[in-house]
């Protein structure tokens, strides 16, 4: 299997949010070429404003593997993490992470002023954790634009 | 009710924490001089590295409010939240954050490099959320101590 396959199924997730009305945002965590959990944004759902895709996806991953670090893991986000993802992943000291569009409002990086491109900046993930972001980015994004556009919202 | 009050009673979470050997930190949620939410620190107990005392207790805000803004609500931590619980807090627009202990080694401020005392720095809550550290602060750290004296951690 590969990255894209994977990060195609993060997508799907997050068309079910986006038929579910919630911002559509998918994430699936992968271990040894297996799907162990998977989740979508369910803020308005479950009326928690923590139940990011991200969130509920490691929630599974630990339920799974029944230990709450996932070093073997790698997970799939159709958008990148915000910062309370950021740090749930940081926790779960995940050994992969794989996003696809960037979230210049909400993104990590925004509130750790990274750059793009910049090796040498602050790092919130676990030191070991690898880093790869931008698959399927346009598509991820698109689906964002989408939701928004029908909200008359400007943000994607 | 004083802030003093309801941080005793985020000590009072912590120490069930501290009781159940997991890392005592506490958290209530007060709205209107109620405490209308309880968490504490529950990672190993529900082997889930997200189960932060302060998750928990914004959780139980949310269901208990039915809103998933906590506007007019006060969080009372026993420890600077961590990078994931900072982001989660900035999704609550909760009103006010009160914590004791400073956590150098995972607390929010050393991912986004702020210094002490100097307000002109990023700002990972919502604009309006208004913050108070150091209540009680030695006292949340002393359990903090004690907790990892006991495991032979040198942590705090």
């Amino acid at each position: 299997m590969t990255d894209e396959y994977f990060q195609q199924q993060a997508y799907r997730e997050a068309c079910r949010a986006f038929e579910e009305e919630e911002v559509p945002v998918g994430a699936v965590v992968v271990i040894r070429d297996t799907i162990v959990a998977r989740g979508y944004n369910q803020v308005e759902k479950l009326n928690d404003a923590t139940a990011h895709a991200e969130i509920i996806a490691l929630t599974a991953a630990f339920q799974y593997t029944g230990s709450k670090y996932l070093p073997e893991a790698t997970i799939y986000i159709t958008v990148e993490p915000c910062l309370m993802c950021a740090g749930a992943l940081y926790w779960s000291k995940i050994g992969r992470i794989v996003y696809g569009a960037h979230d210049e409002k909400n993104g990590y990086r925004k509130h750790l002023s990274i750059q793009a491109d910049n090796k040498d900046q602050p790092w919130p993930f676990h030191p070991k954790t690898v880093l790869s972001a931008g698959l399927l980015g346009e598509t991820c994004a698109q689906l964002m634009k989408d939701f928004f556009k029908e909200r008359r919202k400007s943000r994607w």
